[in-house]
């Protein structure tokens, strides 16, 4: 059950990410094969930086589960073309789910590989929003994550509240809960107040 | 003999590789240590990601061979600056002969290491298209295979023409010399022919 | 006594090398969280690639100096924003010094896996200039060591330094210290002489 429930989070999330990279690379006219590629480095990039970091084989290269939903993804964007805007509150939970269980994930593949604690937020950060990074480097834009409401520090105040959680004493399931939550409720509430990390004023200002 | 005609094949794909890579660097006036890094990253790219994907040490890092030959082809580019142009069909044929050796090699090394036949699909892909895309990063321009004629694609037909001649019992080499007919016929007519797969209309459209 | 020498180099080496990459990301206006982690990028890149590639764990991964040390540059970037273009004398001899440090170290630990020569002077100079390039590409700008006053080449030199002490027979420690002062001296005086590499002609001028 809790299997099943986490199969759907994976699902909705990699969906949700992929359908990001597909729709930013066809506003810059990008083909069906590019925009699958930056579909799928989108959903997978985060996850396997985080892998190569770490020494292990990337989780997508033993599962076809990531390539057919990013397949599934480009057939919906295709599909649905004109109704994506109506439908951007629904995908913008997806992600935020994604983001959470991403995040996650990251954590306790470093922790279980033996990686101190702020190493694993390193690395929790990066599966979140690495997919995003490497999207916005393949159709040569400026990072979005860099400059627009809080999105990466999600990931790094949710990993926090695991470390909190493990150094309480509580469970795994409650730490990685605890975490999925903070996610969640820091970029809802970044997004509801459009709130955004200060910016450095440069140097002639 | 075979050996010797792979490698012809190996060598004159690397030059392609890095000429392709040195010529765009040089449109950007770079320097020559900047077009040699370009032309390098364009030559073997592709097959450093597969190789950190499949976990084994990057195949330029014991043979001196890689290296010398984007040296190779910068000294080509310096001297034959003005008849590039009239060369152009010449390199044309070349970098499609690297386009499908990459792919096979990809393709068996990735089988040979034990993942199932779609990763070693991806892993073609990537060896055969990967270093155009990490030359077109490191220029800051958006990678041409995803916008111009089919390319990638000649590699992911490449592979399943391997799949299948694998499924239908065919010898390994029969498989490899299919795989990169595939590539090779699917990209001079996509050239010949001006093939391009559909792009995504954007939403706004 | 030589330990706590490295130390310090370490430090302000790669202190320097976070300021860099801070003050380039604020000056295209990202946020805090953007400028820490290209200031990271930029400290750590080189190293990072050099240890996947050579197939061990990432240095920075176990131990927090390096995250420390970017906290502490952007810190300082807000501090002394009005004063850092006084400073600038003093970061270039800091970034100076962190290149010839990290050069060093990307050949020894080349050498020491068993790696040729060769692959150790590449990286070395990945050691030493992948993080430069690692931040242009994150704040999308074509990498400025491809085009400026000679900064890669001058790791490059150090390195076939360190390669014929080793021939000569000379002690590590000697071949260290001549391969630094070799990447100290040219770097200073490709800027003191403002040196540069040719640049390829285009094929159309």
């Amino acid at each position: 059950m809790d299997i099943t429930f986490l199969n759907i989070c994976d699902f909705i999330g990699t969906l949700a990410f992929a359908i990001s990279g597909i729709r930013l690379a066809s506003a810059k006219h990008f083909d069906l094969f590019g925009a699958y590629v930056v579909g799928l480095a989108t959903a997978i990039g985060g996850g396997t930086m985080r892998d190569l970091l770490l020494g292990v084989s990337p989780f997508w290269m033993t599962n076809p589960f990531y390539l057919i939903c990013t397949a599934i993804a480009l057939v919906w964007v295709m599909v649905f073309r004109k109704l994506l805007v109506r439908q951007n509150n629904t995908w913008f939970l997806f992600d935020t789910i994604g983001l959470a269980l991403f995040t996650v994930t990251g954590m306790e593949k470093t922790l279980q590989a033996g990686f101190p604690f702020w190493t694993a937020i390193v690395m929790g950060t990066m599966t979140g929003a690495g997919g995003g990074v490497m999207r916005d480097v393949l159709i040569n834009e400026v990072p979005l994550i860099f400059r627009k409401e809080i999105y990466a520090l999600s990931c790094v105040l949710g990993g926090l509240s695991y470390w909190l959680g493990m150094r309480m004493g509580l469970h795994s399931m409650a730490n990685a809960s605890l975490c999925a939550a903070v996610v969640i409720a820091i970029r809802l509430l970044a997004v509801k107040f459009q709130l955004r990390l200060p910016v450095l004023k440069g140097e002639n200002q």
